[in-house]
């Protein structure tokens, strides 16, 4: 009973001075303090070094819009691992609202009590302009799990897929089945590495220029993917292509894995169902990635989102960008050595002690590279 | 640096079958039994058990004003008063907004990640229609501390005077000074508790029926107290009174405190500086209190909230009645002895482990018995 979280406190309360100095009247002198300097409330409060894990249950794991209260046992889940894998303490929201203004409205007006916003399980693509709109009115990290959290591991696996293999990403062309959260983000960051062209599908097929009934999203993407102009389905996309990063619940044939390039990669990452079984993929692959732990090379968010925070949170960052994104990317990439790198280890495991230290430096030396510390 | 506060996994992490656990896949499970049957949250997630301590950053104890980062120690300071005393977990949220209708749809909004409401320092009259529209919206524990803590801590002291002098609470009538939060609901409270008569004061002086300016609030009181219809200064009421509550700030003169009954009783609870210092009352009342640890008889709220929400929880109570309000304050005072009453204890210290398992008690056995219980 009670769930997986509990509050404790960093500070003894044994007697009427502890309870004097930690209440009041002693506590009046920090907050005046910090009503005549607000930097200060980095020194006297939580604030600084707490998350709030927020979402509105529509887009939980596979299980879609599930409501806030049933959400909850996933976004404690992110706090214990926010606090395990990198000491970052973090407070699960759940809304209970599905309304984009009603959720950016909220968010900004808890925001005075959280140093940094990890969106949750939020539906596309809500996501994407609840994002927008709370990185530009938050002087605070906002970070978009699904998106950033998949995008930075996929790019790191990706990395070393091809330090593997030996084929520049530049002349990689692959396929992304997806276009929700993660596939958009897994698409921009991969784009933004210089990948040489990559075509994306949703439930309908391939996304094109011109196809009928695009949302903004996915209009942007087509104009910025799928070159070749393909408008068929995911698998005759594969036909020749280098990689398949599967983000879609749904499934892909294996006769269609088989008439991808030589040296494919295949990152089939729905949970708990992949899009290709990996031992079936392997036979035409030479480089597999699920989102399980139960078979080699798991994609797993944890890699990411509890270093990113910390980084940023030792810097005081006021945001996330592209290049802390990027280089967290980077950092996880060279975690695995030269000797370790194989095809069944291209991305280090969630509890390689290596992993978060590696990332938390990265991205702190980037928002200090980029000026967006504040020390 | 970092506030007094942390949030900490109750559960290992400490290989990948715990991490599946704790989150995906295994999670999944748990998530869809609380959508099927959302009362499983209790069992499965920790809102059953974890307070929002909410401000608005206001009516920052003597502060006033100050803003939600600079209230943020207060809050942390509450939170970890919650725990050390009753083991309730909370969590500081300090919003972005000072407006009723926005704080009562924030609230609302957040409801689904906590199981109570725990308000604080949030300036009157406006605390009392957000108290009211949340109690009305919610099934869970909303409790404004400001009010109730006080009240509930006075009207135990209040009680035990009683008992000491050997005059009943009907027989008295008493004068309190300060008509925001704190002074109505310890008005209410005690005459609710069968108090003879009050006068109450604000800034303009007593309120009484009919005088200009009167809002909403004070008009109700000014219908339900001051019987005399007295008009004058809190000085003049106080000639023959039997007991008088400073809530107001402001100070009482020597000589107005002189011209109270026999075995008077005196409160003077404003922190840090009471409105009559308590060696100067002792003079002439029988029995003084403050709201210092320095001095005997501290009036201090972390004698009631712990144990109310603790009590409640522990029953799954969808709110907290005045009769559970009354019943902790019974209890509160029933702690004390014959043996150990005196001039000098009518209230125990915040550090009596006697404390927190009577109200724990009360206040559960009072839900049950009000039919508020869900368990």
């Amino acid at each position: 009973m009670g769930g997986k979280l509990e509050v404790r406190s960093t500070i003894p309360v044994r007697d009427k001075d502890d309870l004097s100095l930690a209440y009041t009247p002693g506590v009046a002198r920090v907050c005046t303090a910090i009503a005549d300097h607000p930097e200060l409330a980095y020194e006297y409060t939580w604030t600084s070094k707490v998350v709030a894990v927020v979402t509105d249950g529509t887009a939980v794991l596979g299980l879609g819009d599930i409501g806030p209260a049933a959400s909850m046992p996933v976004m404690e889940g992110k706090s214990l691992l926010f606090k395990e894998f990198a000491g970052v303490d973090s407070v699960p929201i759940a809304l209970a609202t599905t309304d984009v203004d009603e959720i950016v409205d909220t968010v900004i007006r808890m925001a005075p009590s959280f140093g940094g916003i990890n969106l949750e399980d939020i539906s596309a693509p809500r996501c994407f302009e609840i994002e927008d709109r709370l990185r530009a009115a938050l002087d605070i990290p906002v970070f978009h799990d699904d998106q950033h959290g998949t995008a930075i591991v996929s790019l790191a696996a990706l990395t070393n897929a091809s330090r593997l293999i030996g084929k520049p990403l530049s002349q990689m062309r692959g396929v992304i089945a997806g276009a929700g959260a993660s596939g958009v983000a897994v698409c921009r960051i991969l784009l933004n590495a210089g990948v040489g062209d990559i075509a994306v599908s949703d439930s309908k097929g391939l996304v094109y220029a011109g196809r009928d009934g695009l949302n903004d999203i996915k209009k942007a993407l087509a104009a910025d993917t799928n070159k070749a102009g393909l408008t068929g389905s995911t698998e005759e996309a594969l036909r020749g292509a280098d990689f398949f990063i599967g983000l879609s619940g749904s499934t892909v044939a294996e006769n269609a894995i088989a008439t991808m390039a030589d040296d494919a990669i295949v990152f089939a990452l729905s949970n708990p169902t992949p899009e290709v079984h990996p031992d079936v993929a392997r036979a035409h692959a030479r480089v597999v990635a699920t989102g399980r732990s139960d078979f080699p090379n798991q994609i797993n968010n944890v890699l990411a989102f509890p270093g990113i925070f910390k980084g940023a949170f030792d810097v005081r960052a006021h945001s996330i960008t592209e290049g802390m994104k990027v280089a967290a990317a980077e950092a996880l990439a060279a975690v695995v050595t030269d000797a370790e790198l194989s095809e069944d280890f291209i991305i280090p495991s969630p509890f390689d002690e290596r992993v978060a230290p590696a990332v938390v430096a990265a991205v702190a030396a980037q928002a200090r590279a980029e000026g967006v510390n504040r020390i």
